[in-house]
């Protein structure tokens, strides 16, 4: 156990009290932590509840105590005690909180390794599918107390299923750390969000900082802290800034960019010297919402799909190779790739019946091409995509190429001057970054650049439990990033235009896609 | 308002939210706030409940706030907002955390005005009348609890009280200061006092620091925050840091004593640069305890005494100048020094009968003095004091003598190198010295140098509600106080049985006392 790998966890060994050492319990603990914190004796804080249980306690113990910790810029707070053998794990929860879908990790804070992980869909899912009809729901009466209780019910249910998961008691958890966008994390802590959506878009709250998990009904230990992530300002959330801490980008000598694909594009460039940001509506296509058969990441999800141009027999992939019954945002991304390449949808992205064939349906009066036929689905009718999904993909392809487009030319940079760029993506299948090429969502860069990243937002929750320096780096990511505002202009426009095709007007910026 | 006269209190204009000024509520508070107080904005905190009302708050006030505030060394905390126009008193409550007695002040936060002073008997004294009594208990089941509870429940209803009388609201109320013994403050704050009385005993804690009223089930407002103040050790308590900080003792350049009468002596020698501290035990005959009519200050108490040394003829003052009822502690030193100049005792304190005349009484076979005979007693029986209230008396003088003498020798200084002398006495009597003096029990010096302070540790808790500086000055002194061990050696025996003569062994220590 080391201050890299457990920065959460101490043993401390308390000297006797004899009458020439005659310090108070909390005096005496403090003063032997303080030898192994980076931090002055007067910043480490007890609970008034572990205080007093601590006389009893120590002398239990014999002097020899396991403390877990928690921290909040320089203050330290003791978030629990135990007799140094005490044999019972000290874990911590790290929750990626998404407007659909919530993912929590549980770690042993003492060897820093993951116990296990769990997901559940957002229970506000209950109000609406969305930020904005959750944040009207929060303004009729009661609506933001409820909208407050599903979420801390839901994460309460999340937080006993991985302790039975693990074998542990939820009081065994002691910190806890959340990241989510603006508005998620403004309801996750019972805060107003009605003025995030309109203008000039004030969040209540940037820094909520470290708050008690009792005060927010977060049914852990007592003494439990919860580290909630910064927000940049209403558009531009904590899940971002994990996002950056796990990608490591404000770490790097040369330049990178980071794009978190989701209804709302995030995207982030820099180094280690400077980080700007923007966000921007990217719609529903890029999220699991696109299509009726969309669904997220779980066994019997297509997440891989591929098209044989020559026969225009489709290979599919599901997760746990189980019987499909449905699609994630990457296997849509793959899908529409498929589709274009092997020429089954033009360069405006419609469907092309000659080379779609017996693919082709036409479901209320609209064209749908069949991705699983009903005889092969689990859920005995046939996935498919429709022309209308197909139309909104290209939009949000087109947005998100915008997007990046506006902001590395903001900073007066070249596609070729990107060294890495990460691609995040919330909903558990990997974006392909070949597919996302080939329809023009990601510029054509050579392959190696783009790193997948996965769930960056549990990822850099759950960097917090078990490194040492994380916590610092989340208010110095924050202060350092430079938020762009998007203005949609004219220029805009006209570069979101270009981009409505497959893969792009200007077809010369992506050499290395060709249809087939 | 000023920050000298009302450091808790400040009106704040905040710029209103623009496309280019769109930072949170919070944010744009705790910026405006910076500019007015002295810390760095991340040191500004906010609980949640209160954060939730911000938003409507900060826009049906137009952006105009009072904000009530308190500090935990850097660390300021916003225990309240409300509209710049707001017409409710800010209130604060200093408390005298007394082992028999508990004292309150209602204070306005903005006008640092006191509103209101209230008392009430300890309701712990149902349990034991001493922290002996009470730590015995406080080790049985539900003990602790119990008594936790009885202080508790008596500051809610005193609490109540004084909001009555000045027309507030319990909920007015954002900061609380609590200054008491080490067992007092264990037993407020619900911590195990088992190890105080214990060898090598060891409180809990000596730095309770800054809580939050709910945690302690103060019912104040939601945000209060409550100020204990710190320990030096087990039997050296917060009481005395405040009786320091009211006396200024530590901001002085020539050299002074405070002593706090009572059970425990408590007493600090020293000045801007050192102070030195001990406290040991008295004995309750300096306490209302010394005699069956002994009680706290209140109408009818017998107050003052003065006796004719030729006729024998007593002069009974008392509290309000109403018939009397018992007798306060200074009342009694008063009396015995009387006693003693008209020669009604000897110097060994013992009643000589002769003297005493008709109002000598034997009761249960042990001699009595009439004090106040029953038929001019409010309680319709004589009030008396007994040869073994005196005996009790005479030891309690002694050893208040000796621990001031031993103290005062140990840093090698002489009684004339002592340029003031504070007297406290937590009873609301004031002593008076020249009573003190001729009893020995105070060091034979001009009267003038002798300062009866009365409820210092009200006085000083009452300071930090008032005064911007004195919350930092607690800290200051408690970490400036060296407590020295009273080693009770044939030494200290050898001085305490030459101080158990009137006024002493060697009268000429004495040179001001002279017998009837």
């Amino acid at each position: 156990m080391n201050a890299v790998s457990a920065p959460w966890v101490r043993l401390v060994d308390l000297p006797t009290p004899t009458l020439s050492n005659n310090m108070a319990d909390a005096d005496r603990l403090v003063a032997a932590l303080a030898k192994v914190l980076p931090a002055a004796p007067a910043d480490i804080e007890f609970d008034l509840d572990l205080l007093r249980q601590l006389p009893a306690l120590v002398r239990e113990s014999r002097f020899r105590l396991r403390c877990t910790l928690f921290r909040d810029r320089d203050r330290w707070m003791i978030t629990g005690i135990a007799g140094a053998d005490d044999v019972r794990t000290a874990a911590g929860l790290a929750v990626d909180l998404g407007t659909t879908r919530v993912v929590l990790r549980l770690i042993d804070l003492a060897t820093a390794k993951a116990l296990t992980d769990h997901a559940f869909d957002n229970p506000q899912a209950a109000v609406g599918p969305d930020v904005l009809t959750r944040i009207h729901h929060a303004e009729t009466a009661e609506g933001l107390r409820d909208l407050h209780a599903l979420i801390i019910n839901g994460l309460n249910r999340a937080i006993d299923t991985v302790c039975r998961t693990a074998g542990l008691q939820p009081r065994d958890i002691s910190a806890m750390t959340v990241a989510g966008n603006t508005c998620m994390t403004h309801l996750f802590l019972g805060l107003e969000p009605r003025w995030i959506i309109r203008e000039p878009y004030i969040p209540v709250i940037n820094r909520p900082g470290v708050l008690r998990a009792s005060d927010l009904g977060i049914q852990i230990s007592p003494f439990g802290r919860v580290r909630v992530f910064p927000n940049i300002g209403s558009y531009f959330g904590g899940d971002l800034i994990a996002g950056i801490l796990f990608s490591r980008l404000h770490r790097r000598e040369d330049t990178a960019i980071l794009v978190d694909v989701g209804t709302i594009a995030e995207v982030v460039l820099g180094n280690r010297d400077w980080l700007i940001g923007c966000a921007g509506a990217a719609g529903p296509a890029l999220e699991s919402g696109v299509t009726r058969m969309g669904m997220l990441a779980g066994p019997g999800v297509v997440d891989r799909v591929s098209i044989d141009p020559a026969t225009g027999a489709f290979d599919i992939h599901t997760i746990g190779e189980e019987t499909p019954r449905g699609i994630c945002g990457s296997g849509v991304i793959d899908l529409a790739a498929q589709l274009f390449l092997s020429g089954m949808i033009d360069i405006r992205g419609k469907l092309v019946p000659p080379r779609c064939g017996d693919r082709l349906a036409i479901i209320d009066d609209v064209r749908h091409l069949v991705v699983v036929p009903a005889a092969q689905s689990a859920t005995g009718t046939s996935l498919t995509i429709s022309q209308a999904d197909l139309d909104s993909l290209i939009r949000s392809k087109a947005a998100m190429y915008t997007i990046l487009e506006t902001l590395t030319m903001t900073v007066g940079l070249d596609w070729s001057q990107l060294n890495a760029f990460y691609v995040a993506g919330t909903f558990g299948c990997f974006i392909n970054p070949r597919s996302a090429i080939a329809i023009g969502m990601l510029p054509d860069l050579p392959l190696d650049r783009y790193v997948p990243i996965g769930n960056s937002s549990l990822e850099g929750a759950a960097r917090v439990l078990t490194a040492a320096s994380a916590i610092d780096e989340i208010d110095r990511i924050r202060d350092r990033i430079t938020y762009l505002e998007l203005n949609v202009n004219q220029d805009f426009m006209n570069r979101f235009s270009a981009a409505k095709f497959l893969p792009h007007t200007d077809a010369g910026r992506f050499p290395s896609v060709k249809q087939g």
